[in-house]
Parts: C-alpha cells; sequence; structure tokens
C-alpha cells in the first residue's frame, strides 16, 4: 500500500478540524439568516453576542498552532499529490487561509466582531433618522480598524490592498486600476453616446402588479434556471441575499415593490445565480473549506451572468415574456416583448447602485472605491464622506441627492464590514461574466438559441463543468485561464455592451 | 471595598465561560427550530452533522477541568453570598450541573448524539411505513446507550434514577412511584365513575374550522395571557414544541387540523405556557444557565396549567367563547358555551397521548413510566416491546390500536433521546399545576372572577412573581415548599378532577 492511497491520520484529524469550523461557520450564517427573516425584534441584542461569541470560536479554533502545525506536516508529506486532488487543494487552500488569518489578533477580530453589530444598529437608526451624524462616530472606527487590520498585513503596496486581497486574493489597487480606468473612460463614452438617442420607455415596469403573483412568477423563472427548491428556499428580507448552511442548503431571499416589477425578478435572478454557483459546488467539497465560491469577484460574475447577460437578455424573454404576460394580461397585454426588453434595459443615471443599469452601474462601483482608497489612505475624512460622496455624484453620473438615504448612507457594506475591498468585486464580476460568456458561446453557439427555447441546461451544466464544482480549489485567475484562455480584460464586456445597447437604443456609438 | 461587592475575577471568567457555551447551545435550539420549520428536506444530513459538532462543542466546553477549577475555587472564595443571589445561585447550579456532566465521557455524548440523528430518521422512516421492525435495531442501541449512560452515576437506587435525576432534579424512582400508585388508584376509580355517566358530546369541534383562522384566533388568545410577540414568534410544525434563543425570543409551533378545532387551539396554549415561564425569567439571569425552567416537571406544569387549568375552565371561555362565536359563527352560533366546555373536557379512554383529556392523559403516562422502568431493568425486550405497550392499553385503558402509529410509534420521546426519565415530567406537571394553582386561589380569590372578565394580569404576576423570574435559582422542591408551603402531593389535583368533572359529568364520583 503506497503511502499516498492510505489516508494519512493528519489528513483526517485536519479534516475533522475544519469541518468543525465549517459548522460552526454554518449556525452563524444561519443565526443571521434567521435575524433577517424571522426572528423577532426583542431577540436582536442576545443575537448580536450570539454571533460574536461563534465568530470568536471559529477564529480561536482556525487559528489554533496545531492546526498550523498539521498543515506544515501535511504541505510535505502530501507534496507529490496532483495539483487538483481534493487533498492537494485543501491542503494548498487552508493554509493560505490560516497564513492570512494567524495575522490577526483575536483581539482585533474581536474588536472587529463587537464593532460591526453597533455600527450596523448604529446605520439602520441613521437611515431612519435620514441623518448620517448619527452613524458618523462609528464609521470612524471603522476606518481605524480597517487600517489596524491593513496593518496586521506588512508589505503591502497599497493600504487597501490586503482588504481587496481577502475579497479578491490576487488582486491589488493598482491591479484593479489598471482594469477600472480605460473601463471608465469607454463607459463615460457610451453613456455620452446613449444620452444623445432617443430615451428607452420603462413605464409598463411601474404599474401595480400583486407582490404574491410576483414572487410566484419569480419562483418559477429561477427553477427552471436550476435553482433547486429541494435544496434551498426563498425568503423575503429588507436586502436580499444569498446563503448557504451546506451544498444542499442554499437560500436565498428577495423584496417585492408592487410598482416596480423589475426589483423581485431581477434581485431573486441575482441571488439564484449566487445559489446556483453554491449548489453546483461539488458534493465531495461539503464541510470543508473548498465548499464556496472562488472570490467575491468570481461569485458576483455569476450573479450578474445569470441576471444581466441571461436575464436581461432578448433570448431570454422570447421565452419567458408571453408567461409573464400571462400573469400580468391587464399590465402587459398591450407590451411587446421588444418594448419590454427596452424597458428592462433603460439606461439611465441615477442616485442607488442597487437600480442601476449594466453601462452606469459600474460607475456606482468606482465612486465607492475611489472613496475607500481616500478614507483608508487617510485623504478624506468620514466628516467629509457625505459631500465627497455627493460631489462624485453630480460630477460622474450629473445626479444630485436630496438625503443622505440616496448617498452615503445607501449601501449596507462599510456599516457591517470593513472599509476597503467591499466593491470592486461587483464590477470585476461583470468583467468576469462577459468574458465567461463569451467564451461559452464560442464553444458552444447552440446555448442563445436553447435559452430562446426556455432551456439553460447546457449553459449550466457547461458551467458547473467548468467553474461551479470546483469550489475553491483554483483561484478566480487560474479559473479565468483555464476558462476562457486569458486573464481578465475589460475588451468582452465593452463589446458585449456596445452590441446590446446599439441594438437597444438604435444608435451606432 | 468588600471582597464580596469588588467583582471576583474568577466568577467574571465562569461568566464569560458560561455565556460562551449558552450562546452555543442558543445556535444548537436555532438549528433544531430552522430543521422543523423552514429547512428544505435537502438539508437533513449536513444539518444533523452540525448539531451533532456543536452539542460536542458545547459538552467539551463545559466539562473543561479549568471550568472545574473556577468553580471549586469560588465555591469556596464567594460561600458568604446569599442563598438566592445571582451569584451564589449560578455557582451552586452550575457546580450541580457541572459534577452530573463531567461523569459523562466525551465519547459516549458524541456516540449519543450521532445515534440520536440516525434514530430519529429510521423513527420517521418507520412510521411511514407504519412498522415497528425499522427503528428496531435503533431502539435497542438506544437502550444500551441510555443503560451506559445511567452507569456513568454509580450508586443509585434504580437504574433509571440518574435518568429522571437528569429531568426532574432530586426525583427518583421510588419516590416517583409513591406519587404514582396512590394516584393510578383514584384515576382508575374516577374514569370508572365517569364511563357510568352520561357520555359528553364533543361533535361541535369536529366540523370544517378555517385552519388560517383557528391560526389567528389563537395567537389572539395567547395574546391576551401574556405571550410578548415582540420576543416571540408562531410557526406551523408536524409537532408542536417551545424554543429559546433568549429571553428575549422564546418562539412556539403548532399544527392546525380543519377538523378538530382543539388542536391548534390547545397545542398553542400549552406552548404559550411553556413560552410565559421562559420569557418571565428575569432578565439578569439572560446568557447564564439560570435562565431556564428549574425541572421538566415544573415547566411541563406550567404548560398544563395554561392549557387545562385555566385553557379548559368554564370562566376562561366565559370571555373567550362569543369570541370564538364571532369568528366561527356557523359552525358555532347554536352552541352555548356550556356545551363548547363539556365538549373540551370529554373524558374518553383513547389510544394517543396528546389528545387524551386530562383524566386518562395521566394513565398514558404511568404506562410509558412502566415500560421504560422494564427496559432499563432488562426485563422487557425491544423486540417484545410494541405487544407489551398494547397489552397495557388494553388492560388499563380497554382500547386496542389497529397500528404501531397509535401505538409504540406514536411519541417521539425514546427516539430522540434516551429510555428512561422521559416522561414522568408530563403528570409531575400535573400534578404541580393543581397545587400551585389551589395556592394562588387561596392568596387571591379575585383571580378566577378577573379570567372571567378576559384578564390573566394577576395570575400571570403572581406566578412571575414566585416562579418565573426565578430561572433556575431554586430547584423544584425548593419552589414547591416555597409557593405551596408543602412538598408534592397529589390531593390538590384529584380534589381539582373529582370538583370539575362531577359539575362538568353532573354526577357524584
Amino acid at each position: 500500500m503506497s503511502v499516498s492511497s492510505s489516508p494519512n491520520p493528519k489528513y483526517t484529524e485536519l479534516l475533522n478540524r475544519l469541518t468543525e469550523i465549517n459548522d460552526i461557520k454554518s449556525a452563524i450564517s444561519l443565526l443571521y439568516w434567521d435575524q433577517a427573516t424571522y426572528m423577532p425584534p426583542g431577540g436582536a441584542q442576545a443575537r448580536g453576542r450570539q454571533m460574536a461569541t461563534l465568530r470568536r470560536l471559529a477564529h480561536e479554533k482556525f487559528t489554533d498552532p496545531v492546526l498550523g502545525e498539521l498543515l506544515e506536516d501535511l504541505r510535505t508529506e502530501e507534496a507529490n499529490r496532483l495539483y487538483p486532488s481534493l487533498e492537494a487543494s485543501l491542503i494548498r487552500v487552508t493554509c493560505r487561509d490560516y497564513q492570512r488569518a494567524v495575522r490577526v489578533p483575536s483581539k482585533l477580530m474581536a474588536q472587529i466582531s463587537q464593532h460591526q453589530s453597533a455600527c450596523y444598529d448604529a446605520w439602520a437608526k441613521a437611515r431612519e433618522a435620514q441623518n448620517f451624524a448619527i452613524v458618523q462616530p462609528y464609521l470612524k472606527t471603522t476606518l481605524e480598524l480597517s487600517q489596524e487590520y491593513a496593518l496586521c498585513f506588512p508589505g503591502y503596496e497599497h493600504i487597501a490592498d490586503p482588504l481587496i486581497d481577502q475579497q479578491d486574493q490576487g488582486m491589488t489597487v493598482a491591479k484593479v486600476r489598471s482594469l477600472f480606468e480605460p473601463l471608465r473612460e469607454q463607459l463615460v463614452a457610451i453613456v455620452e453616446d446613449i444620452s444623445s438617442c432617443v430615451p428607452l420607455n420603462n413605464s409598463c415596469l411601474h404599474q401595480d402588479f400583486s407582490p404574491k403573483e410576483q414572487i410566484k412568477f419569480s419562483l418559477g423563472v429561477i427553477r427552471s434556471l436550476g435553482y433547486d427548491l429541494n435544496r434551498g428556499r426563498q425568503d423575503k428580507t429588507l436586502h436580499p441575499f444569498m446563503t448557504k448552511f451546506s451544498i444542499d442548503d442554499v437560500r436565498i431571499t428577495t423584496r417585492v415593490y408592487e410598482h416596480h416589477l423589475e426589483q423581485a425578478l431581477f434581485s431573486t435572478i441575482h441571488e439564484a445565480g449566487h445559489a446556483l454557483y453554491e449548489q453546483g459546488i461539488a458534493l465531495e467539497l461539503e464541510g470543508t473549506p473548498l465548499a464556496g465560491g472562488a472570490s467575491s469577484g468570481l461569485h458576483e460574475s455569476q450573479a450578474r451572468l445569470w441576471e444581466n447577460v441571461i436575464g436581461r437578455s432578448r433570448g431570454f424573454w422570447e421565452w419567458f415574456y408571453p408567461r409573464l404576460q400571462g400573469v400580468f394580461m391587464r399590465q402587459l397585454g398591450q407590451v411587446t416583448t421588444n418594448q419590454f426588453y427596452q424597458a428592462i434595459n433603460k439606461v439611465t443615471p441615477s442616485l442607488i447602485r442597487t437600480d442601476a443599469d449594466e453601462v452606469t452601474y459600474n460607475l456606482h462601483i468606482m465612486i465607492r472605491f475611489d472613496l475607500e482608497l481616500a478614507m483608508l489612505e487617510g485623504k478624506l475624512t468620514i466628516s467629509d464622506l457625505p459631500e465627497a460622496w455627493n460631489e462624485r455624484y453630480r460630477n460622474d453620473l450629473g445626479v444630485i441627492a436630496t438625503t443622505d438615504l440616496e448617498g452615503v448612507l445607501q449601501d449596507v457594506h462599510w456599516y457591517i464590514g470593513l472599509i476597503g475591498g467591499m466593491f470592486q468585486s461587483y464590477t470585476l464580476g461583470n468583467l468576469m461574466a462577459a468574458q465567461i460568456y463569451h467564451t461559452i458561446i464560442s464553444f458552444d453557439p447552440e446555448i442563445p438559441f436553447e435559452i430562446e427555447r426556455g432551456s439553460v441546461k447546457r449553459l449550466l451544466e457547461w458551467l458547473q463543468q467548468n467553474i461551479y464544482q470546483h469550489g475553491r480549489k483554483f483561484t478566480t485567475s487560474e479559473l479565468m485561464e483555464q476558462v476562457t484562455g486569458s486573464p481578465l480584460k475589460i475588451d468582452p464586456f465593452i463589446n458585449y455592451l456596445h452590441n446590446k445597447y446599439e441594438y437597444l437604443y438604435n444608435c451606432k456609438f
């Protein structure tokens, strides 16, 4: 019996420890999901404490030096394992996570965890009062903690690099900028071109649509996209999200507005995109650190691929629109497929990121990305943040916020996380989605026609085969190279926008 | 500054450790609640693993020798604390829990935990197939594990004593028997007497009642009993239960049958009784081992007090019945308050414990109690259990089960727990409820009249003041002595039954 085929007891020990940590983390996710869905208001205080306790516990267990020794031994003993094997990948990825985790003192982790609950509460109060001042001192602490966190990783080029790396491993400010700068130039040009065209009409989306029927239709759509309700479910929350308790229990949430048909529909498809990724991970990775998305950016790419590249495509509605009309005959009976397709793709510079169209969306992200950097660099104080935010919106998008709700208070990210690394993933995701989809249809040009006939079977299989099943076995840049044959670039996205919007606006940009 | 008024750092350390364990246990409760309410079927396997992991973790943390040393030191250093003070109680109760917990090896705990998930699954399958044989080998293991568990506590008089003590501290087989034997004699006589009276008619309960309206009405009832929905909620499950994530988040579940009005109504009041106890615990006990009911029996007494002593009383329906009629006018418009009162109190020997009336209910419990003892003593094998069960039902209640669903498969207890100590609490609870209520109305004879006017304010305040707020500070026998001035006895319950059922059946027993 060769050494490599008999189970290494140290590997078994590692696996047991990691499963334990995974199970604690799943419990944290459930505590969070319950808080957002069904928890009675009285439960909030104890819930904050419970989540902080379990987070601390998971961190303690993961940074246990015994685990570090196990990893070190296994790295040597199992060095002959094939790179993509379960064992080699588990050791490699866990080593990386471990190296990162042990740099952050438990005390700082506890401080961050405790602060996040308080800051989130203050954000909720600030939103209610439409008054940034309420959360300002908390956000100041968040910034200090973010800087302190970054300092745990000396040797970075930019102070935001460790924060970005945590979400999008391998990414840095320099790398993001090298993509964002030319992208921005192109986007600004496209927005300018579009603004000189005849605007599209999206009034058909703003009639009264029964929330119950909206939910039912959206669920029907994501079931046909392959979201498995035997291994998932959908609930209503204030802010939609996806969460996972195991590969076989991946849940999404949504919100519905009676007068905004696009909200429930596309946020459901978006979250289902995240969920398809998680449900598609190979079952042998269950309970290990490999059972997750490769990076925030890649995760986002799948949400945006299903939401936008597929969900806002002409072909997709070729099949689904008659069905939507069937549900909302009174409201949509006289609206053609093409009119509906135009409505869901209308480009307008706006104040709220989550309502933004595909083109201007990335300008929202760039504003946040730049502001994060400025704050971390100490060039922008928290007290100046609201005005800096509004100024950028005036300059970049030509829109003016009337309250901080439409400004600096709109996104939860900084108020439940750290400042830095929180936003680039969205735009990276958009770029990846376009590049991946471009590859897919050159491999299998039948796919768009299948979608027109209401099936995404081949598309989903391709994604599962090439991306989803691997979980975290490969890094995002490895996957992009493997899958598309080149590193991440902006051209496929720019080409996608040109093709789609020149047709939609019947203009040549 | 005296030693006793400055916080003892060891006490703070103890508190921190106990809060951590409490938070893990709350997460386990949530994992369980979610499994019973909203979890998609696919989630079951990982969920079993997650609960086992967290249970093991909580046991490990609690049996940590460092915690034992802390407790030992504190017992000496804080000996001058007053008995009922938070500090003294916390140390005293935790010492007791610790002494019990360390006797059980972690390996056995893990075995039990793992076995319980498997056994529960097998029970569910056996129920579906209506075939005890499917779960029989699992139950055999449960019995072996139960015996092994009991052996961890040498020095007992009866092998069931350690198992009973775990649920009802201080109770033993001998003590339970000294109550059950005379009780049984009296109950058999009452059942016999009642069977010679004209039977009551409960057909009014078996019409079609909209499940939605049933839930709404039941929720209205328990809100007026004082169940705080700001700190709780109700969901639907296969088997109703109460669970707690903190004193400010105490949830109940219910089930509804369209043709059995009594089911949702009384199971809701029953679980709300449990919940009122938990919601009434003093907030300063939050997160500590003191934040719970004093024993299973006392907990059950509160469920049964609200469900039966109050919820099935004539005075209670004086107020609520017109309101119930308002909801179900078509079905109940012609049924008088007295007819309804008779219907919800009809005594009939039956097969299913949870459907049993107040009188025969305790005979169901005694059957289970005796069978548990016989199994633990090795006098009854698992393979002979179904027939032994059915024989006792034939002899004691004169009813014959047609399938094991109506027999040995009906209760979940043995299949998710151990064999031993699982059932006596219900009858102890009935006895306690009668004894406590008897005391209350002799202290405050106004209470029944207030209930007739739709208010339980004074009753609830009395219970909160004298029982609920203390959590686990006092043992059940201490509380019974303090509250009723005597140890637990059967007379108040027997008197209660005589008064109530002689009136109902218009007979003198």
